[in-house]
């Protein structure tokens, strides 16, 4: 096993040898034609491992463990890919870097200088995989940057990608206690601590982590079908009433999508109007409900979001939830995006009535920075899930195993194979601790009324809606001075319109920062700002206005 | 940006100072009450990175990036991590390593020594969240293992490591080319490979990489849905027929599974007969989709597999695409644990006719040992993936975007949010080419036959079907010496069914090797043995067969 030499200390520099990149070469991206070289400059950053001197152009894939002698090359290998890994994490936060570097999907498809997306039969030599590594990260996006808005996922969290990078060397998958022993004990205690959070007696419940929102939404349709109209899984919709879904105009459109997968239909996914905040109006719920009963409608399913994708809009859970139980519909809460807000007791009473719910969606990729992916659905009667998708397929969940077999939990998914999405989230929270969340939550939604309040009455912005905003989002147009004193009418919405999607493309050909646009109804393009990465500050929000304005001044 | 010293070059180990850890704290999984040493000694393996000398017990999440001055404890905090990770890819390939660690749920849940999976409000020390990395992997299961045989997905490919490190750091998201543009394409370019590969004209057609081939088996009966009937789409499954799907009895439980979450119901998913290699009777299929038309159903879809899940079997699937052409039914090739063959000029055959299909399931992450998650769904028809499924949201999906928004892919998607899973994969291709996955495959095959020929005539053995394994499943009873002489019956069958789980137990505690076992419709408990890992020999397969009759033979 110990195949690195006998002596610990590294002796002088120019007798072991470290391997060097100049920094030209490393902004080009690539190793090319340049060997290890042994010089000793005052670039100490590659020095940090005590590499040998490899030299990768004559080595590939099959060299490397388990291949004899393919211990040392391994380690090498991955010490030079981690080498690339940190100095990406490095400048990740160091804003004199750029947040992405655009080309279109045709520049990139000829190749870029020695960077050929290609496959071929024939393998690349190591070196060429290591500049095609430092290639895909100069041609990405850097989500972690802290002037990268433009999702409602961005941040790098240091303790989340050391998590990732464990879960992936660990390469195991959550279907049985048996293969994934302690990622199963993680998940169930996780889930357990989320229901507290949500307020359910005891943490009870039952739960998981899916691949998305999308899918921890689609999961609290079909155990709603499940609990009142059980003989679907055997039957099918046609052994069941036609059956609605209720859904605000605003919540996401997965909702939607689930209902035309699982086979309700779209027509019969009905939305309710808000109000010009983006909340759900309780009597246009309940109007609904008594509409689609006179036409012979079976009602099911209420969604009530908790952070609306554009707006941030939490929907009254209270009051709906008193509608669902008057009707005896499900009540669903699409937490996704605001579902942190339940680890910050300055901002949790915005999901109040969220422990009625019988079902919730929790992001923790979202609002509490975990990399993605990492979604819970959340359930507050036990063995629902189970008995809505279990099929006891023998040769997994074998019944005569020696240990406890209720913790094999992956006959309750929809997937087999299931991703190992709650490591980096378990051990993001050992390391924060719930004030850890808290505190990043308080900060992000005061980041956002810093933001409200500079341009709620600035020369040139209009809000999309009045007051401060319930979540980060903060949706408002900036209006270029050749419109400022054009009057309201087509012409000036259809300018409008074009501003945000023009700013938008010179940010990202500029790289300078992200931010997302989109109309909203009847409401032409405007910017939707969100904070969710911990690395944002003042200065950033401030450079992003100074952004849309050096952009858009002369639109 | 500069700020590990002016010095690269590394002064004497006792005047700097590298981390030592000592092995048996290392065996022991913690750092607890050590605090980093200076000391010299001939274990080299730690000082192989210039760490400073850091005191992780007094630093927290807080302290690292994006904090000031956190850019030295989170590039201090990494190098430990992956000196973790390094050990622990270097023991997953040391024979002389047990597979598992083996406790009870109750005693991870009470808390190993030093290692407490409860979650707390307060942080804890980044030492400690050292401690709980070592710690999560002590008590998992080395599925890279060469000796870990207990599911289709085993192995720990170094390049695909290397690029699931590197996708973690990038943190994006497949929805759009705005945030994923090099991961786009490589998902493009890849799937259209594949489409080569399985025979479609130009590599035509569509895909997507899903959370799994249960999930990608989901797609495909969405699809051939939305192709026929797609007004279900927007008015649900009451507006269609008695709609069924067939697969055979031996077909992965996803199918089943699909059929509930869809709307289809259980019942109306149609098993079909198999001959004894576990292959579906093309006759059955003809003669089902007959008597579902007679009673009034509406024949949609058939499933055939390519690589059972338990015999391995391949579906005659020109056949079955003749029965699909006369009765106009959407073909779909499972191909999940099969589909790998397609690389190999060997065993491509056992595939003919899956250019046929209209739809393919194919899991890189099981038979070409890209870790997990990879898995494609693969269509025939351009445009049918987003016509089934686009939602056209509008903060996600604009129009008017600067770029050609063709490759902005998500809503094909039922998912949102997408875990890019394609770099690992593409960087694999890369790396192995073509050839690269195909020795990987007919080695595998290989020593599948080796073990086929090693047991078939051995006393104490019984296969479970006569003749050459078709794909690496071998499927075999072991007899301890207690029941070579009983004659068959009910007490024989009894007491069998009970060995293999027993003799698994004991692989468990011992920690020596794993391999899976299940019945089979009326075939009592069987030992599946299945080689999918690239560090696997004949060795291990005699270790395997060794093991067993060390641990049954006074059963």
């Amino acid at each position: 096993m110990e195949m690195f030499g006998d002596n610990c200390c590294p002796p002088p520099c120019n007798t072991l040898g470290f391997l060097q990149k100049n920094n030209s070469m490393e902004e080009k991206g690539r190793l090319s034609g340049q060997k290890n070289l042994l010089s000793c400059d005052n670039s100490d950053r590659d020095a940090r491992f005590r590499r040998t001197e490899t030299d990768f152009s004559n080595l590939f894939a099959r060299d490397l463990l388990p291949a004899k002698n393919g211990e040392e090359p391994t380690i090498q290998f991955l010490l030079e890919v981690v080498d690339i890994l940190t100095n990406y994490v490095r400048k990740t936060f160091d804003r004199s870097t750029k947040v992405l570097d655009f080309h279109h999907p045709h520049q990139l498809l000829e190749g870029m200088e020695g960077f050929n997306l290609e496959l071929s039969d024939q393998p690349e030599s190591l070196e060429q995989i290591l500049v095609d590594c430092r290639d895909s990260l100069k041609y990405g996006v850097r989500t972690g940057h802290p002037r990268f808005f433009n999702q409602l996922s961005s941040g790098l969290d240091i303790i989340g990608l050391a998590g990732e990078w464990l879960t992936s060397t660990a390469n195991t998958n959550m279907f049985t206690y048996e293969i994934a022993p302690v990622f199963v004990l993680m998940e169930q205690l996780t889930l357990k601590k989320m229901r507290e959070m949500i307020g359910w007696p005891g943490g009870e419940g039952d739960g998981l982590f899916s691949p998305g929102g999308a899918i921890s939404n689609m999961y609290s349709v079909m155990i709603a079908r499940y609990k009142y109209f059980p003989e679907i899984k055997t039957k099918g919709m046609s052994a069941a009433p036609r059956l609605v879904l209720f859904t605000s105009e605003h919540s996401h459109y997965s909702i939607k999508k689930a209902g035309a997968a699982l086979g309700f239909g779209t027509e019969n996914v009905i939305l309710l109007s808000t109000d010009e905040r983006g909340r759900v109006i309780p009597a246009d719920l309940e109007a609904k409900i008594i509409d689609a009963k006179q036409k012979g409608c079976v009602p099911l399913f209420v969604n009530a979001t908790g952070g609306s994708t554009v707006y941030g809009a939490f929907d009254p859970i209270n009051e709906i939830a008193d509608i669902c139980e008057k009707y005896n519909l499900w009540l669903h809460v699409d937490g996704a995006w605001g579902g942190g807000l339940l680890m910050s007791r300055k901002h949790r009473h915005k999901l109040n009535g969220i422990e009625r719910a019988n079902s919730v969606t929790w992001n923790p990729h979202k609002m509490m920075g975990v990399p993605l992916q990492c979604s819970a659905i959340l359930v507050r009667e036990k063995g629902i899930l189970a008995g809505c998708n279990s099929m006891c397929a023998g040769y997994l969940f074998q019944p005569d195993k020696q240990y406890d077999v209720t913790y094999d939990t992956g006959d309750k998914a929809i997937q087999c194979g299931r991703h190992v999405d709650i490591f980096k989230f378990w051990l993001m929270w050992k390391a924060k601790g719930t004030v850890g969340f808290e505190q990043h939550i308080d900060k992000c939604l005061d980041l956002s009324q810093y933001l409200y309040n500079k341009i709620k009455n600035r020369e040139g912005y209009q809000m999309v809606f009045d007051g401060v905003p319930q979540h980060t989002n903060v949706c408002f147009w900036y209006l270029p001075p050749s419109l400022r004193g054009m009057p309201d009418g087509d012409e000036r919405r259809e300018k409008l319109h074009r501003v945000a999607p023009k700013i938008k493309a010179m940010m990202m050909e500029s790289g300078t920062t992200m931010v997302g646009y989109q109309p909203q109804g009847n409401k032409v393009n405007f910017f939707r700002m969100v904070v969710s990465n911990a690395a944002v500050t003042q200065s950033d929000i401030d450079f992003l206005i100074d952004e849309i304005e050096r952009l858009g001044q002369d639109l």
